[in-house]
């Protein structure tokens, strides 16, 4: 059970934990070093800017990696809490700073929820940050079963998945994740800044995609670089060497004669086919069903079915008949209740059930 | 005015395009070289997939840019349009084509639609594509006024803001804003491939935003490198200076030792800086007016204030009597009804009109 829990640093996360917890029915109890920041989250609704008097159930340390062992280390000497967690990106370097510095290692579990905004500070938090992610927690030998329990407890109340990882796994794999793609959306937005007037006119929903994240404070996103720093560069030594290869196929184009061409224009797709599978990795999960709905050969058919299946149209072929063949891609859970409801309309469905087509004919 | 419009090439922008004129009310005609993927246009309501028997107002030509100078020379040896315009991302060796290789390049002026989706082909086209966006037009000294006013009227009855620039400033421009993020956005979509499994469960919004155009056609891109090439270099080289250095001060930190951090952590920190500087950028544009709201010093008295001010909060800062000072973003054009409806509620409210505040005290 967490019924009172501590929010050590009323930032993004600290605040917006606070809230989910709040909602939960638990008492809570918040700090800052800035005691106006804790003010302000005390007044969103959070909790009490107050030292609690007995020791809470849990306590959450929500500062900068670098931070985490020192914050905890002084919260265990007072005896703040029965079970300590933490919210930092990486979880290798404070998880060594708590077993080399706080009394009571096995009282600590290390934990990572996997949400956030570009903006920062309380006012950014909302109770619902954590819905629907994950929250990695990373037990050491050390850790006890009653922190487990406990950091386990207030991921699930945030409406969050607990996952358990390794932390040296955890931060290989938020090198590729997070980091790494911080630090590319930075060095792009960076080069936005010499653009000539004007330049925002030409800014569309891409760039503002891509660099959207580099946004982040800066102090902060310095601390989790410096805190990860082996695992980051070891993808951004990939990274170099394919811009690398990339900035000389690039340069070849531009040079003038044809010398290099047709390898500079090879490179340059093999690259950005790399790009497209791994942008397909990013995407979120979902088993899909493939349905097949025979259109007619008049103008127009095809926009009078949009309407019934909106986002779910990924091809369309022409048949020999002149008819055309379009494919949609809709949630496993639904497909069967989607194809009653196309059928029901008048049109021809079918529904692709791996290699086996099972084939329904319908009155259009 | 433009009363008929054939479309060369029925892919995501093409169609798109016919479907805003038809939409409008003009006669349009569809044409692309794989007849299937006319027909799925033309069943989607956009138009006919024929070929017009008089010409046409306008042509648009809407193929990658490698290929607008060989089909413009071939829609105009048959007299297929009074006027001509194409869509391609890059604007100078399309336009240089047309004028080695067009019968007639007065008919012709270069466009460039600010729109697009990682989807490609006719189904993820849409009328509202263009709507609010920029649709840069690149007259050249040859371009008569009769095919600027097409393609003006075609920009605008599309919904999106005709904008007219040198086509070589076009070019630095989009390397800028879009050639490069799309680049960086491939690099680092390629690493995710080399994640472990399990590596999904750790992406979340920030690295779909950073990733999500790499999606994109390589086809396609590649084609737009490729006909881009020179200025793409030059922001990519920069890019890759940025990159080494911000690699080598990652390997600092990373070796065992504090030799050079210091150094280290100022580099990134200062890289990031420049990124959060040029994101800055890339946010859309709109005038705001900041309101300060002071806030009773009970705990959640915050809360009750942000369902009425949704998105705006930006600040809050602590007053010595105990109360907070909140800071309002909100957009000029409606700050005034903005902070009239906060009065009603009981707030106090000042607007900050530049450096004089206008107080007005309220009820609360």
């Amino acid at each position: 059970m967490v019924r009172s829990l501590l929010v050590v640093g009323t930032g993004l996360i600290g605040t917006s934990v606070a809230l989910a917890a709040r909602r939960a029915g638990v008492e809570v109890f918040l700090a800052d070093r800035d005691a106006a920041t804790a003010r302000v989250a005390e007044s969103l609704g959070a909790g009490r800017a107050e030292t609690p008097r007995h020791p809470v159930d849990l306590a959450l340390v929500a500062v900068p990696p670098t931070q985490v062992g020192l914050v905890l280390r002084e919260a265990q000497q007072r005896r703040a809490a029965r079970s300590y967690t933490d919210v930092a990106g990486v979880k290798g370097e404070p998880g060594r700073d708590v077993l080399r510095l706080a009394p009571d290692p096995a009282a600590y579990v290390g934990g990572h929820p996997m949400a956030g905004r570009e903006r920062s500070g309380p006012l950014a938090a909302t109770a619902d940050l954590f819905t629907g992610r994950t929250w990695v927690l990373t037990p050491s030998e050390r850790t006890g079963a009653a922190a487990l329990r406990s950091a386990t407890t207030l991921a699930e109340l945030c409406g969050a998945t607990p996952v358990c990882l390794d932390s040296r796994a955890h931060d290989a794999m938020v090198a590729l994740t997070s980091h790494v793609p911080h630090l590319m959306a930075g060095l792009t937005a960076a080069r936005l800044r010499e653009g000539p007037a004007g330049t925002e006119k030409l800014v569309g929903e891409g760039v503002r995609d891509v660099t959207r994240v580099a946004a982040g404070d800066p102090a902060l996103w310095t601390d989790i670089v410096r805190s990860n720093a082996a695992p980051i560069a070891a993808v951004l030594r990939a990274v170099h060497d394919d811009l690398t290869r990339l900035l000389a196929a690039v340069e070849a184009l531009a040079a003038t004669g044809p010398d290099g061409h047709e390898q500079a224009v090879h490179d340059i797709a093999a690259l950005l086919e790399q790009g497209a599978a791994g942008a397909a990795r990013a995407r979120p999960p979902g088993d899909r069903i493939r349905l097949r709905v025979t259109v007619g050969p008049q103008p127009g058919a095809l926009a009078a079915l949009l309407p019934a299946t909106p986002q779910a149209v990924v091809a369309a072929t022409a048949n020999p008949d002149g008819t055309l063949a379009v494919h949609l891609d809709v949630p496993a859970a639904t497909a069967g209740a989607a194809a009653a409801e196309l059928r029901a309309a008048g049109w021809d469905v079918a529904v692709d059930e791996g290699a086996a087509v099972c084939r329904v004919a319908a009155g259009r």
